[in-house]
């Protein structure tokens, strides 16, 4: 990571901005997503029926699209809040959950590419996927390394204007010509639900903050991982460790 | 609040009569909502497709109606779980989210509201919108403080014969006539998704409760501000809160 | 229980395999079901889309049907899932909620059945309901011990050639000729939403497992009890007890 671990200057601005994030994520995250956007001084709000999806996109500081329980009416509301969002300039995110494992939402995630996400999250399997240079992984879980997936991640940054975070042990945030690398973390992150989809949510929300968003989402990454170092260290096991996580995010910086 | 400060005479009622309560609502809160019913003491049950949430709202105690993610199936389910409870004259809450902000919900909203709810329960931005005095806030936020709201919210009651609550720094519940204050609470509790989702599903079960409607609601109020107290005292973070509020509500009155 | 109390024989299995586990569960216990599965070691998924569901569940290791928050959709992609297991040799597991006081998941289940559950888990009023032998209970609470529902369990297990496991106070596990009992646990777990959900879970990965089913699904329902009486022994109430006892599950057997 850069020098100033955790760029508590980012973090600063973003506590005190409180993004008001529109997520629009699978169904067995939705819960952790939002604590985790609150604990970071965010503001979640989840709005799924067309009609208001596509309005509250526009109001809005950012979208998050995340496909983990994707249905045939979930995707149509996604597309149109994706295209309100765009069309008043806000920042949408996509993290394609299982994308290259699963038919539907592969198809779905390589149409709506298209519209120009400012920032796409996933990990190994799924940014390959989504590069087209793998079939993908076994369920949710990948099959790869993060490393092993850079060049993808780089070329789908070329590809698509977007900043491309893959994770994993160590994290890569790159826009193909750029790449940060941000280490730390604990495996325990890895057996609790949702905390790679929690992140997409705050990679969207740090998406609305203004200056070099490369960096922004590199420092929302790190916040993460030290979150998950400070709360391993302060648990027995996934239930404990998921609190003290919540607490960790909510005590970053505060020493300021 | 009263002098009585927590009425443990009826929190015993709801321990004891453990009010079958059938909730209806969004997809973020329902575990939560479904946990501080079960430490109160309450059977919770979450029941949605149509021709089953007809049946079930006709043999629970009470039903509360959150509109957080609302859909056109959903909203159809609910109308006909509110027809079936008012049928056999089980109370039915309605939980605002959002309304004012964002369309679909807003249309919706009023045109249940001539099923006479028992009880109405929404921060300051809600219930002035649904009283038609407000434009609404931003996303699930308020913008407005409860008591800037009162006068609304009175208006409200007289207008629907419902209890009107509206939370926020101070609780006030108010049939229009008659007015209970409830004080205490925590600023964490804005911190965890759900805290006032949930309290809406206890002032469901509460108004299956024999007695004065308005005071049983103002001491379910006091319920969740007294362990919002005791869990911040106990905690150090969102993460560690949710886990105590839980414990407090379960520990509440045990003393007795 | 068996003389080697938590079979940890199978528990090393469980571990070792992580078993990819497609979970279609009610929107409830989400959250919960993937965090006891992710405690114990395997690999939880929820894919609920029609295409998505049969796909994926010919190559998850084994699938989990649970009716809570069935609609109409659901019910279809479930179907597809199951039908899509059975033809590739995939074990899949219903669990029965709230089956009997509910119509329309009633016939759905009934429907179902002649698919060839490899095992069911419910309470006495879901068991019984299912077995033809009661109209069932008030909402999902059971009104009946599980003792009391053996013998339709049995009757069961020998009509569906499924195992049988009717949950309480004690466990009962059976094919119809041998029967496991399952003691232990403690009453806190019916204070937290999902708990037999979750169990619902583990015993479909469960089932995915090689060796001596009936004795297998013991273990799981004993792993479960064990997770039980540990954090209840941690715990001050409902809040501590749902983090102490992934904990419990995360530590089961890691002194081996």
């Amino acid at each position: 990571m850069q020098p100033d671990l955790l760029n508590l200057h980012a973090l600063h601005h973003f506590r005190t901005r409180s993004p008001l994030t529109h997520c629009m994520t699978n169904d067995v995250v939705q819960t952790f997503t939002a604590n985790v956007l609150l604990a970071l001084g965010a503001s979640p709000a989840m709005v799924i029926e067309a009609e208001e999806a596509e309005q509250f996109s526009a109001v809005a500081d950012a979208l998050l699209i995340n496909v983990g329980t994707l249905t045939a009416s979930r995707a149509q509301a996604m597309r149109r809040a994706i295209e309100s969002a765009v069309a008043v300039g806000k920042p949408w995110v996509l993290d394609p959950v299982a994308v290259g494992a699963l038919g539907y939402r592969t198809r779905f995630c390589q149409q709506i590419l298209v519209l120009k996400p400012a920032a796409i999250r996933g990990n190994a399997s799924e940014i390959l996927a989504l590069a087209g240079m793998s079939a993908g992984g076994r369920g949710v879980d990948t099959t790869d390394t993060a490393a092993s997936a850079l060049p993808a991640a780089q070329a789908l940054a070329r590809q698509t204007k977007a900043i491309v975070v893959v994770t994993g042990e160590v994290d890569y945030v790159t826009d193909g010509l750029r790449t940060q690398t941000v280490t730390g973390g604990d495996p325990m992150m890895t057996r609790v639900v949702g905390t790679g989809c929690a992140l997409s949510a705050v990679v969207a929300a740090s998406c609305s903050l203004p200056g070099d968003r490369l960096e922004t989402i590199a420092a929302a990454c790190g916040w993460m991982k030290r979150a998950g170092t400070l709360a391993a260290a302060q648990s027995r096991g996934p239930g404990s460790f998921a609190t003290a996580f919540l607490d960790a995010l909510w005590e970053l910086g505060a020493q300021q």
